[in-house]
């Protein structure tokens, strides 16, 4: 009895001495700009259950703690926004069984993130769902649903969970949102009797005219997700972003550490965050040659 | 006299071996998938003016002959589609006596291009400069329309020419074509009793009516640069696209090589094609698991 509640000591010792350490390094890099969105391809579940003989979906669980894992270490870095591509439209096209197993874990996990002592409210997060919702079952959509309202008061951080999202369809998204908002726009002049034109401005051929009607801040404006992020990790080496913030990705720092998702290490977030300060003081260094 | 046209044959012998050793190493990678579209970001010509105390704009020069060395053992290697980044929207805020000086050189290089004995007639290479070249200065862009339209019969590879781009301004552009030819088909709609709707279907809420009117296919046909790489290489250690074919990467692989660009080597695109090669196995055995 004793030596359990001895061993049992030691550990908690060693989880709080780990922390320090973790503090210790974050102090040290918060001398240095801190990313304010990083973003995560979570790329090797199903390997990491492969390679280690477990059943189907096991992959997925430990994926979920290394997410959290994750997730702690970001919120204690004070990194504001933090976005998951969790499941893309393109996966609805994988066998049934497996996108129910998915969706089963899914809604179990949302349902766990408005509870009290959650991450999420621990660390004051407030929790998105973006995507084409509407290809969600029924239950986990409500779920989600229930999910943002429950943290939408939250304002310390905020976790993007791309669900049913490729970046193409965002884009697409976008653009017909920046059409409908331009519509109104369009139908004042038609009342005024300068129109109709349609969205391209009174002279199809005049660029100027053009741009006065959808350009790119309106599409930018109805993105699902914003702030462009500095970071995009992806495991498993890869080095592609397989329809995932293509529009926001035109100054992000891709970082491919060799490890399946449920590998990830705080170390590996640490040689992230090394990366983008390393590159974050160059272009400034190239801003200011201009 | 004799040791001089000895030395000359021995150079010529020991290009004729290394080009006999690159064809080699061609036909053994050929018998794997070949990428068919490799884009190149050139970065690091002007750090490597500096780093080699080179007089200002030498770096680029350096980086157009390691340019000529890549496109021909692109093309020595059967890719069908190359596309540059040449120039960047963005580039234009630089300091004006530097845009002078890279217009000067794209000037005469696209000239260059149209001889009988350069590189892309001898490879049977359509050239294509793309971006918004209402930018460029009025000879630049008169040269660029004159190499397109010197080249528009080869029909054995692709050459792509970015100048005066971005990502972004592409994407829009696209959209604006995508509204512009869907005017027509609302113009008859209208004309039939059926409208007006503007861009966006009978019911702006209807997702379906909405995808009837601009959708991804319309958006992907206006592209620039089509089809999607399958492979980017970025020089300089550099992992970001700095808004250079978002839309169309998708599924592309990022390799960024540690030299600076006028450094690249032909064992770099190697590398990157066994890099390609061995993704491309992987992907194929992940949709047979679909």
């Amino acid at each position: 009895m004793e030596s359990q509640s001895s061993s049992s000591s030691q550990t908690t010792w060693f989880t709080y001495f780990v922390a320090f350490l973790r503090k210790c390094i974050f102090m040290v890099l918060s001398r240095g700009p801190i990313p304010s969105h990083i973003a995560f391809i979570m790329d090797g579940n199903r390997r990491f259950s492969k390679k280690n003989k477990l059943m189907e979906g096991a992959g997925h669980r430990v994926g979920f703690s290394a997410l959290m894992s994750m997730l702690r270490y970001c919120y204690e870095f004070r990194v504001k926004y933090v976005t998951i591509f969790a499941f893309s439209i393109d996966n609805f096209n994988r066998r049934p069984e497996e996108v129910q197993s998915v969706m089963d874990l899914m809604l179990e996990k949302i349902e766990g993130l408005t509870k009290q002592e959650s991450l999420v409210n621990q660390y004051g997060v407030k929790v998105r769902f973006v995507g084409n919702l509407q290809l969600l079952s029924r239950p986990v959509r409500l779920a989600a649903e229930r999910a943002m309202v429950a943290t939408a008061d939250n304002s310390k951080a905020v976790l993007t969970i791309c669900v049913a999202y490729t970046s193409t369809d965002e884009i697409l998204h976008s653009v017909q949102e920046s059409c409908e908002e331009k519509k109104e726009e369009l139908s004042a002049l038609e009342a005024t009797g300068s129109g109709p034109y349609g969205l391209l401005g009174p002279n199809s051929n005049d660029k100027e005219h053009k741009e006065c009607f959808i350009n790119s801040k309106d599409i930018e404006k109805h993105m699902y997700v914003t702030p462009d992020p500095d970071i995009i990790v992806r495991t498993s080496g890869e080095t592609r972003l397989s329809n995932f913030l293509l529009w926001q990705s035109s100054s992000t720092l891709l970082y491919s550490p060799l490890v399946l998702w449920p590998e990830i290490q705080f170390w590996h977030l640490v040689w992230a965050v090394i990366d983008f300060q390393r590159n974050y003081l160059y272009l400034m260094g190239k801003l200011k040659q201009q």
